[in-house]
């Protein structure tokens, strides 16, 4: 529908718009991650998707965001991937009479490049428990709890201003502390489902423990949590403190491996870190004793440009695999 | 203040009111549960030791329920445990504009006689954790919780009339119902507490699951779970289920040895118990396996009568111990 006419360098039409539908396309798709780990896999794939296809096709967007209201449909908040930075996704339901809900898009409030110092490490925790409940998902509280529906209409939209202001004006100790008290009730109003749902397990709040006494032994907060639907935290913190936070998550999360980290420099760095031994003393009140296993993976990442076309080379398919001949950097 | 003349059965004034003040008050107490492990000890010792003095000092209240306006000084939840039964703590705050709690005080709903159907199972779990901030407790909910207000203002006056009515009316497929979900409620205003609280922990997230499964596979409610500020379950079930419960319990959270449940006799008979294989199938797809040492303990119990009078010859101090000469039955 919104496919336009391919036309080449030399402004010749390669395929016109009505012969899109008689063409077939051959998907090649992997991650960099790991996939199914409750970090946003299945949002990444359906952006790259849609941002893939709208790209061969040439399609024109009839307003500003329409293509990340098709991502959505994939998976919902695959709409906020097909923009790098930071991302909002509007509610919509500008005709909530009829339950239209077709408007909810996504809106970058500032590109990557906004905030460079911003970093993002994310503990991969393992998590062991099957939970039944989980797939139930965000309908179920929305059908049962009593707490969603205040929180939507009543906090929500006054932390998102507050958070976009504390982004666009970097300051961290706002975009910390909101990020932080959102995920802790966005996962209380989960626990206040019926039947309950759990995503947070005790690993992850040993995290949050941890990162609290940290904050309250820095004076400032330096790092901040948040959980998706999993177990997983990822910490934001600003680049100066990213190599501290990595050696204080190490020492409790250590591992035997090299390739526990993503990145091996940082990793060599962050080993040969020494803790302020009373920062140590405060976490270690926490209750947790450093222990490998509970922690599968640390990723050091940033915030990215989002969807990027492949050069003509490195999208080539390879005949004999079916896959693309891209390998990441 | 409240205390009055003390007289023997041929009507002699053995003690004058105005000579309370100079006498000394030897007191001996002991817990016949574990003490300060979350399950209610200082309630119970407070609650005690009022009971216990008023008796002696043969107080008379000036209201009804004043002695519960003064165990509730020494722990909140004392107040409630003068009384035997099912018990209600009032707000007060008929002088909220002063600031003024002094009318909260507790009430019986209904006196243990009630409905002698009903059982608590409490499975005491073990917690290596340690947690700082639950220390900081309920005043910190009540000053960051967004969501606690809310709960308060507008969730929990209606469900404490739906759980009086339920309970009067043995309906325990409300009561039930009302219980978890209320439960669940109060352990995410803990979390959207800034900092975080956690009470409840892994082990205790797998109690309340194969609960949801039970009575999933029962095809109504037989067991309804409550945390209170700790990981410890304590299952309200009917008598007719408590051995079926306690045998699915044993299962998921076995123990080598035979002091495992307080009730010897209790233990015997759920350890012969068989449960159907499609419970066991339902249950496991919570994810628990088997595994000895989550639980420490688990009590079989039901609700008494509150604080008793022990005769005197109980009452009586061995002078070589300072203790009282009772023992339980």
């Amino acid at each position: 529908q919104l496919a336009t006419d391919r036309v080449d360098d030399n402004g010749n039409i390669v395929v016109r718009k009505q012969d899109w539908s008689e063409m077939k396309v051959h998907v090649s798709s992997y991650n960099t991650f790991p996939t199914a780990a409750g970090l946003a896999s299945s949002a990444a794939g359906y952006a790259a998707l849609v941002a893939g296809l709208a790209q061969l096709y040439q399609a024109k967007e009839e307003f500003e965001g329409q293509l990340t209201t098709i991502a959505r449909q994939g998976s919902g908040s695959a709409c906020r991937s097909l923009y790098g930075g930071f991302v909002a996704w509007r509610m919509g339901g500008k005709n909530k009479e009829q339950d239209d809900w077709s408007d909810s898009l996504a809106q970058q409030i500032a590109s990557e490049q906004h905030w460079p110092e911003l970093r993002a490490i994310i503990l991969v925790v393992s998590d062991q428990k099957k939970d039944t409940s989980s797939t139930a998902g965000m309908s179920t509280s929305v059908a049962t709890s009593e707490l969603l529906q205040h929180r939507a209409t009543h906090i929500v939209p006054k932390r998102m201003e507050q958070i976009e202001k504390a982004y666009l004006e970097k300051d961290f100790e706002t975009f910390g502390r909101v990020t932080m008290a959102d995920s802790n009730q966005f996962h209380a109003t989960c626990l206040d489902t019926y039947p309950p749902i759990f995503y947070m397990n005790d690993i992850s709040r040993s995290v949050i423990r941890i990162v609290h006494a940290y904050n309250a032994w820095a004076g400032e907060i330096r790092a901040a949590y948040t959980f998706d639907a999993g177990p997983n935290a990822v910490l934001y913190t600003l680049e100066r403190y990213a190599i501290e936070l990595s050696a204080l998550m190490l020492h409790y999360y250590p591992s035997f491996g090299d390739n526990y980290v993503n990145n091996p420099k940082f990793l060599v760095k962050i080993r040969s870190t020494q803790l302020d031994p009373q920062l140590l003393e405060a976490t270690d009140r926490t209750g947790r004793t450093p222990q490998a296993g509970d922690v599968k993976m640390i990723y050091y990442t940033k915030s990215g440009p989002g969807p990027q076309t492949l050069s003509t080379k490195e999208a080539n398919i390879d005949p004999t695999t079916g896959l693309n001949c891209y390998s990441p950097p």
